[in-house]
């Protein structure tokens, strides 16, 4: 029952940023200060905090006397010895991360749009020159540890699959649409007034911000420098309510997932869509603005790590999660490993093989079926079930088909969009997860 | 894009046992040789395999010339630097464990029962004292990365309760009930013929394998030193078909669940037991062998770890991912921080605060709802809603009461029981993680 540090050392540490994971970050460094010097082998002791005004109104817990606006002068102070970058962005951030890792200082960052960015891969890549600690648990899907079990628990294993439910606002939406019947434009105002949607929803909505979560991914979990501009993506925007009820009669829920993949000829696919997976999968499951990264792997099986993806709070826990490694490993004159770089050798997008769920209002009359149908043999996309109910005057045909190569399915819908007796493309989204 | 090792070095590995755990270690170390080398910092190799009877049959990828029946002598090797521990079982894993701390060895162990006894909580201590690693990742839920997760992401965290679906048999019987309607015997049986349950099966059914582990997460996630015999255990065998689709009627789903949980006084409360669970929770979908584990921290909110909780691969990858922290902490001459151990203070099962489900059967009269419900009101269990459903000439009285303590409620229904208009207690079943 001790609280002694074994080193007897104090650690500085600099904060860039007292936005809301900076302020909830100063906070824990505070309440939980014994269990951290503990953990960390020193005390932790912050020197600075940098924001861009010290004048304005902070949280009462943060320290008055230890604001600064001089950030390039906190990285700098020799008092610190480790930097945690909380600004977001990607400049000043960028340039400061790299000052400090320049000078041998780790830093610990939740900045995912730096990380994604090539900029960040060129921060990861130096990083790991330098043997200097590059940390960022927090970046991808809040206080779920994501990135730790990754890196270390599962180093001996082969990973054929990450994929996950990596942004709350899309997936509060997607499930809000479940549970009322309500359509996205309606649900997407109640997510705004309720705090879970930004102003402009456009990166959450249409897919930025999981994407770079995905390039992230790539390169903890399959050691592939990925950045979010090489991440094939697409949103939630043209989800209709009568999509996800369609789906949940067929026995699946739509979630919008980011999806790391390694295929048989050794080429990855990152990817972020809409998705249809079966009822029963754990991802079906997670509701609300909650996150889950369903990881499989070749011996350990298929694992998920489910919680909450953002928040001050859950974020600032991963900061100092990845804070007590930080110093651990600069006490004992390590680094984290520096995972096994590759270069990137993606799947483009039309080679992807996967099953897809059609819908398409057609006009009912005789051989309407067989003139649709044929379209789709043509392409060699072939239908696994078909359904057909009426909508007034109209048919609206339903389709599920087997594993077919995406640009082939993309040409089948082209033509069709073309075909007299085709009204609308309803909805065109591929399944993901099914057993056998 | 290197497989070299940062230290050239070679670290020699004694296998102790080659069940199904064992023989998937020596296959994962030999096909992921390459992986594993860059991320431990060092070639692995497997010194030796100590066995009961080398002469048995063995998977073809076990080398015949490892084998040996000389287990003390293969830890006492001096080639040998790390020791695996796969037997099982307290002796004589806990005496071979205890000779490779004492000379200093570290020791990865997938062994719950030893972790979990009274030598198991001296072995752990002995650890600590001795600054060696003893990693037991693989003894709690299998694949799933409890223990690094509770031990490195939420070091910084306050807990303040994990729960968990820790035994795939009771949790493929109890998801199996309700699905088919079947009654326990039943369905054990089939469970029993598809090889998910023992020809004995009291250490799954009768809670005893959840209560170790309930004992190992109590260090983990609390620093708390607990054996399983401090654990207040109760098992499945008493769930009739009825209880679950009466709960399933009231929205909830029966689990079995091992929870660890730091009560507002700072006594700990370590137990096991079915649970009613609201159908929303995460830990309600855990179906099948899988298993699970909740975790509800102050900073971090609320986390789920999801994944198989048993079989020789996924059990060996967590082996794995401990073995390479092992030789890590090895090379860098450091161990993994010793957790702050405390003493435990338990809280007594009969002081705990539940909710509860109480069905009872009873004569079909006027005035029996009353003399029930003086029961509850005489032992100041508050009723939060009752229905009433007729079965022939009897009637059945289903309860849910609001916050309760534990020995009240068990008072009630001891004179329940006694009273004439009482035909049987159908079942109480405590109820966990209701919101509000």
């Amino acid at each position: 029952v001790t609280s002694a540090t074994p080193s007897g050392r104090t650690v500085g540490v600099g904060v860039l940023g007292c936005g809301s994971v900076g302020s909830a970050l100063v906070g824990i460094l505070n309440d939980r200060a014994g269990p951290i010097a503990v953990q960390a082998g020193a005390r932790l002791s912050v020197v600075g905090i940098a924001v861009r005004d010290p004048g304005a109104e902070r949280a009462p817990h943060v320290p008055r006397d230890l604001l600064t606006s001089d950030a390039k002068g906190l990285v700098s102070d020799p008092a610190v010895e480790v930097v945690v970058e909380v600004i977001g962005g990607l400049s000043p951030a960028g340039e400061l991360v790299r000052i400090a890792l320049e000078a041998g200082k780790p830093v610990v960052t939740a900045n995912k749009a730096l990380l994604a960015s090539p900029e960040g891969v060129e921060l990861r890549t130096l990083a790991g020159e330098r043997g200097v600690d590059l940390l960022y648990e927090a970046s991808v899907a809040g206080a779920i540890p994501l990135v730790r079990v990754l890196r270390e628990s599962l180093t001996g294993e082969h990973v054929r699959r990450v994929m996950g439910i990596v942004n709350g606002t899309t997936n509060f939406i997607l499930t809000k649409m479940g549970e009322q019947g309500a359509d996205y434009g309606e649900v997407l105002a109640e997510a705004q007034a309720l705090g879970f949607a930004e102003a402009d929803p456009t990166a959450d909505v249409e897919g930025f911000d999981a994407a770079a979560k995905a390039a992230i991914l790539a390169g903890v979990a399959f050691g592939y420098d990925v950045a979010d501009t090489d991440v094939y993506r697409q949103g939630i925007t043209a989800i209709r309510a009568v999509d996800v009820e369609v789906a949940e009669r067929f026995g699946y829920v739509i979630k919008l997932l980011a999806i790391v993949e390694r295929t048989d000829d050794g080429s990855l696919s990152v990817r972020v869509h809409p998705a249809m997976l079966p009822r029963e999968h754990p991802l079906a499951g997670v509701r609300g603005a909650f996150n889950a990264v369903f990881i499989e792997g070749e011996a350990a099986g298929e694992l998920m790590l489910y919680g909450q993806g953002a928040g001050g709070l859950p974020t600032a826990s991963a900061v100092v999660g990845d804070l007590i490694d930080a110093v651990r490993n600069r006490l004992a004159g390590a680094a984290a490993p520096a995972p096994d770089r590759q270069p990137p050798r993606l799947l483009p997008a039309s080679e992807l093989l996967t099953p897809y769920f059609v819908s398409l209002d057609v006009v009912d009359r005789p051989g309407v079926l067989a003139a649709v149908a044929a379209v789709f043999g043509d392409h060699s996309v072939s239908i696994r079930s078909m359904e057909q109910e009426g909508i007034g005057d109209e048919a609206r045909l339903l389709f599920l088909t087997h594993l077919a190569r995406e640009g082939s399915v993309r040409e089948t819908l082209e033509v069709l969009e073309r075909l007299d007796v085709v009204e609308r493309i309803g909805a065109a989204i591929r399944i993901v997860g099914d057993p056998g």
